[in-house]
């Protein structure tokens, strides 16, 4: 597949309510691969963006009364638009405001996809009305010992909304209704770098609509290049910064036949 | 003229309301031409910072209601205290919302410069009230074949404002009633990294404080600036990571002598 | 001392309620160091935040009314639960809505720790009713000739509010009520970037935490760390952004040999 260059070629304008720590990075992300972000979260805009917009990115990191009331009204545009929605719930589980606006995004809005690590993806099944029944995961995080169980997991959630579930972690999974991938890319070095999974959402939602016909395939493309994007900074980088800095040079040079080269993916029936 | 000379000299002191995607870069962009940068967009301390300040930037990128107020009281601020206003009448034509603020904006608040790409700068044409009868170009942005067609979009628009206009793009036109400049610096890998023109509109101001006797090459001189800044980056940058930071870098270590070495520009009687 | 070896080990987890213009590169400094930022600033989850973390900054750079109101709430509750809370009087004393915002910020919250540049300590001083008596200092910095000036008013000015008071400057002065400890670390061109003075209150919180025992010497070992990474950086910076991530680089290779090796400290009773 040409998951790369489909993004560069259709170059989707993405919509961003995301956090003030890392919308910097995430738009630069964006544009790195071949996207164009476009920010704003103010209720007497933000749903009106959706009109000449391709995809939406919801992330909670640094929420507040105003910016929630524009994520539920954008998202039900978005949705109404047909347009790829994604959720990163940043920070759910951390307290009770959180995941009650958690349990309203998952009432109220439909995703495509929804990306976390494992602690923020099992409050979220915690809290959804939707996800009455799913069994969260006891692991921490996905190891190679406790994959099934994380399989079956993210497969009852696929379910119960209708997105495909993108664990981060040192393994990251994806996964549908009956399918999941496992990556092996990143590095450690990452964790210290603020903003990886937020730039992994918006490059997601880039790869969502312009690869759309296999979204599991086009979130595994997205969580991939960012993964790969760091390994690839990670051989010359001296710190933090110049691997922040890499991450984003590699990511601007990405196509698909470094993807498929660098790609430490795994395909299993679930 | 000793453009850059006279803002590190004079350090003008610039506030900004900006949206939240650009702002440090805007900040690191103002201090590294020689100006000194403060953010405020709280309605109880905005139009107050004025006092200590020399000129204020507005950029309606990430606007809301609150901001929004902010930028009205402390324009007038500025204007009532003489103070170089800049407007980015950012993502303008995108929404209604925006429009009617880009309309409240040019209603009450006057402006030494305007400055955006073309299709926010006609946007902005089209929704004020300053600018009936001003044919906005048909344009989709300023090439050799159409500069005519622009330079009297541009030359109208300032006749109706009073401000220079900028409109950036791969040649950038900056004009006032009777005078144009064309720059051609610069380079296309800018465009994929945020920010270049809220950065811009900083430069612009800082340069606008410094070198009043002429606005309109004070204002060419902060385009060029960046462009030349985005150019000189260019010829060591691996990807638009290093790009970023190595404009940054440029900036910080411009001076007239580069600038007059650099510069791309022509003069136009219009 | 193990300083830096001590926040690596403990991770300390730390609020920010802090300005949008330099909160990537405050996450991304905490992060370096061996720290774990999470940042909010709504009220409805703010407070709420503190009881997941070990420490709260609190900076007031783009405050707002929204965020004051949980500024004060978090203070209240990180104060409740014995976390560190660091304020970072950011444009203290520019206009008269921030004056109000530091007075109330002092009348309610106890602080373990205030820094900022000497004009910013001063308008603390002036205005927090905690502080009658003491006399602000006449100096504009430290200086070598009016180092005992600036002891006297920092000594007062720690007894008054039982924090270690961090006066940044050319000369960096920390007292408590009994001892100070100047440093000489850092270098001019880090003036030249926006948000070191934020990302040292987070470095210095995350010491607090890491190294309760003597909590002068914890807060200098964070200013120590941010000026001697600027300082390392300094030698190969082509500029102000490739120095503002080298800095980052530089604090996330920085280990107490260096630290103890780097560190241009003096230690006065005062």
């Amino acid at each position: 597949m040409e998951y790369i260059k489909n993004i560069r070629e259709k170059c989707p304008l993405i919509h961003f309510i995301t956090n003030y720590v890392t919308v910097n990075d995430v738009a630069n992300a964006a544009l790195a691969i071949g996207g164009s972000p476009i920010m704003t979260d103010e209720i007497l805009d933000a749903p009106d963006m959706q009109n000449i917009c391709n995809a939406l990115v919801i992330n909670t990191g640094t929420l507040n009364k105003n910016t929630v009331e524009s994520m539920i009204a954008s998202g039900k545009r978005a949705n109404e638009l047909g347009h790829v929605v994604v959720l990163d719930p940043c920070g759910a589980g951390a307290t009770p405001y959180r995941n009650e606006v958690i349990r309203k995004l998952m009432d109220e809005v439909k995703f495509d996809c929804i990306k976390g690590n494992i602690s923020e993806i099992k409050a979220l099944a915690n809290v959804s009305s939707k996800t009455n029944g799913v069994d969260a995961s006891d692991a921490d995080q996905a190891t190679r010992e406790n994959l099934k169980d994380v399989f079956k997991f993210a497969k009852e959630l696929s379910k119960a909304t209708g997105a495909v579930i993108a664990i981060t972690g040192v393994i990251d999974v994806i996964a549908d209704s009956k399918n999941a991938y496992t990556t092996d890319n990143g590095c450690r070095e990452m964790r210290a770098i603020t903003g990886t999974g937020c730039m992994t959402a918006g490059v997601i939602a880039a790869s969502l609509v312009a690869n759309p016909s296999d979204k599991l395939k086009a979130v595994t493309a997205g969580v991939v290049a960012l993964g790969l994007a760091g390994e690839l900074a990670k051989e010359y980088a001296k710190g933090t910064g110049t691997l922040h800095i890499g991450l984003i040079d590699e990511l601007s040079n990405m196509d698909d036949i470094k993807l498929e080269k660098g790609a430490k993916i795994e395909r299993f029936e679930i």
